[in-house]
């Protein structure tokens, strides 16, 4: 078999690039298990009528078929998920007997999408999804609630760049449109959604020309998108503009609730999170009824929103019971592979080991392993050297991996451990010797001079 | 959307059934790497030429088609893992300048197989791999290891059955049939290998009729596979049978020198994991060249071997270089499944938060976070409940989950928490108390009367 080669738009990580990506995912566990959301994982496959419903999505789409099954028409209807909602929806839907609401929930998989491969943009990555579902009704306060919650778990990812937090209301906007007489709010929001690719004037321009807004009314949308506040100053501002409608002074009252619940916790992270209430925010096609969110990450703005989601009035529904949510969605690969394609992030080590125990000649292995066991019963992670070289071969062994401690038997039966780092080397006993807890596991380390790189 | 039904051969956990797995994942990350072995992921996909390199397994594989791709020959021929090794071979040879030999890798990861669902056989299912690679020579003394290693994450498996990791070795088996005369060894293996189908008779049978052998040679052929020993007395009973063979020579050394690595350990497992050469383990098709291992799970023979893997000589090549490598793979799902469905095993609560924040009313929401966010800064997951209702009430939420703690704000500006287990109600500050260390995350439950029901 000759060498093979990369498949485009499947990352793949090397060992000290895992590593990397497992602190993140560990740390992603750890902050959503301290909420009290429980972790489910759902099959990778769903009814291709059920990754279908949501709309535009559907050239994207992996479709299954057995190798040998009998014609191409014969397959189940199977398809790869493309997202965690759809298919939380469907397991909210199938298991709602013996979920217990309001249910928390987080789930960090692999989806897979179709699609052109280009920068940023992958076939399969790993997402991590936090939402909370209601049975018929989930209090707002739950927006607020996924919104700590994600930016609690943002600000302890040390490594990464700042996170910010973009929020506003689908409410305040269509009451908005509303307030100033738009007929088809939709239409207006699609339209001013286009803000990030085409110009003020051609947004104005499609307003009156596409949806029939008139000059005055397409400027007063044009005004609102422009609102931007880290406080809910923004109300003030929206109130300004001078349209008044009942849907308007509700979203307004959520957004700032979300604003002014995260604000605390973005003024104890030491900038590593911001939370701004952006009023261009739309979130384009998705289904979103109310709190809509999305996240830039510091340096890298044309990733786009690493972080998005909302609130959904239906996010399941089986004709007698709707299941609201909301919830928001890190695109994990998004934001890791660029940094660790670059050489930005990496780990400090290729493997776990802590300690190389050095071998003096083959008959010694047994011996080896028993100091090897010894360390492993006191959670030290370390290896014994495959065969008995030069023990200046052994510490370049441990050199090129990454381990800071070689583990040297000596002749008389006693211990000697070397940092290989400093060079020093001081008697150790197996059942007591220890690392400092740094050494204990990789750490990840910025490369400053890639840092900014996309 | 009508409810959905579940799909044959893709299980799905439910929270409290999550918690099981999880902890046999993390144990097994634990262990794997206190033993020095990296992760990585692999990618889910693989060209169709790679999968099918494998033998009688295509049948098996899913393979990818994009929804609107233009005919359905245009595809790439992509298809769906349906192992661990043969993504790891094609990693290994991917990546290899990269890499440092004898690599260490563990990985957990989904497979697929199309295969028709049956008990104990899924379409979607997870796999837990450990192999060491080395580049052109990996010595012998890795097998022990990978035996070694595989034992010490099963012994820490506390709420599983005993596993008896069956070891056997090709070499051995391959030269007592040489030393006998045959000609044909691999076939004798094959037919050997129909022992748990077939009667001894039927296969003797086979032996002399299909493979041309004397009943003498069959005769030894079938006494060599009724040897088993937990010890490396085996040894001698092989002996008896009076056949020579280098190859048998070397055979018997090695599963010796795997028996004797492993028993020390076995012997301080408390009877959960034990070690036993298995003469008659062939392991069927696959391509292994010395030791091979199997795992039977007490009490749950039916469910077949649920660990298995062995020795290659060449786990990749690119023609210029050769890669062996042993490992062994450990069937997750195929081992927790059953004991999931059966309700053998399970989390004694269905969220991760040990304590409950009751809510006064609605305005001390606010009070109600700080007290929440107090706890998680000390690690205690916690939850908010949802809305103000009786305390009855707040207490049946947390005792349907199995939320061992509610916490009562008090009127006065005090704090009491309550055991809602035992009725224990204390003065308590948020700022310092600690539930104990079993109450702090979720416990695996055993229930005796389904334990032995696979």
């Amino acid at each position: 078999m000759a060498k093979p080669t990369p498949l485009s738009g499947f990352p793949e990580l090397l060992p000290a690039q895992r590593v990397v990506e497992q602190q993140v995912l560990d740390t992603l566990r750890r902050v959503f298990e301290l909420h009290g959301f429980a972790n489910i994982e759902t099959r990778a496959v769903e009814p291709l009528d059920q990754l279908l419903r949501k709309g535009d999505t559907s050239k994207e789409v992996y479709l299954l078929r057995r190798l040998h099954e009998e014609s191409a028409e014969g397959h189940a209807g199977l398809g790869l998920h493309f997202d965690l909602t759809v298919p939380f929806a469907r397991y909210v839907l199938e298991h709602a007997g013996k979920l217990e609401f309001p249910f928390r929930r987080y789930q960090i998989q692999k989806v897979w999408r179709g699609e052109r491969p280009q920068e940023g943009r992958y076939r399969e990555f790993t997402q991590a999804d936090i939402d909370i579902v209601g049975r018929d009704e989930l209090g707002f306060h739950h927006d607020v609630e996924v919104a700590r919650v994600m930016l609690d778990a943002l600000r302890r990812l040390d490594f990464l760049p700042p996170f910010r937090l973009q929020v506003n209301n689908r409410k305040l906007i269509q009451g908005f449109y509303s307030g100033l007489g738009a007929t088809d709010t939709d239409e207006v929001m699609r339209v001013v959604d286009k803000l990030d690719k085409l110009s003020t004037d051609q947004v104005r321009a499609l307003l009156v020309d596409e949806v029939g807004l008139t000059g005055e009314q397409a400027d007063a949308c044009l005004a609102l998108a422009t609102i931007r506040s880290t406080d809910d100053s923004f109300v003030a501002r929206v109130r300004e503009l001078g349209v008044e409608h009942p849907l308007l002074d509700e979203g307004l009252t959520e957004l700032a609730a979300v604003v002014r619940g995260c604000a605390p916790l973005a003024a104890h992270a030491d900038g590593k999170v911001s939370i701004e209430a952006d009023l261009s925010i739309a979130r384009g096609l998705d289904y979103y009824t109310g709190t809509v969110f999305e996240t830039r990450l510091a340096g890298h703005e044309s990733l786009g929103s690493i972080c998005s989601g909302g609130r959904y009035d239906a996010l399941a529904t089986d004709g007698r019971t709707t299941y609201p949510g909301v919830g928001i969605s890190l695109g994990v690969s998004r934001v890791l592979v660029p940094l660790l394609g670059s050489g930005a992030l990496v780990a400090d080590r290729t493997v776990p080991s802590a300690v190389l125990v050095a071998l003096l000649d083959d008959d010694a292995r047994e011996a080896a392993d028993a100091i090897a066991d010894a360390l492993r019963a006191r959670d030290i992670p370390c290896e014994v050297a495959p065969s008995p070289q030069k023990f200046g071969k052994q510490i370049r062994y441990a050199e090129r991996r990454g381990i800071p401690y070689v583990w040297f038997p000596q002749d008389d039966g006693g211990h000697q451990v070397k940092d290989i780092r400093t060079g020093n080397q001081v008697d150790a006993d197996p059942a007591t010797w220890t690392p400092s807890s740094s050494d204990l596991r990789p750490q990840v380390v910025i490369s400053p001079s890639e840092e900014t790189t996309p």
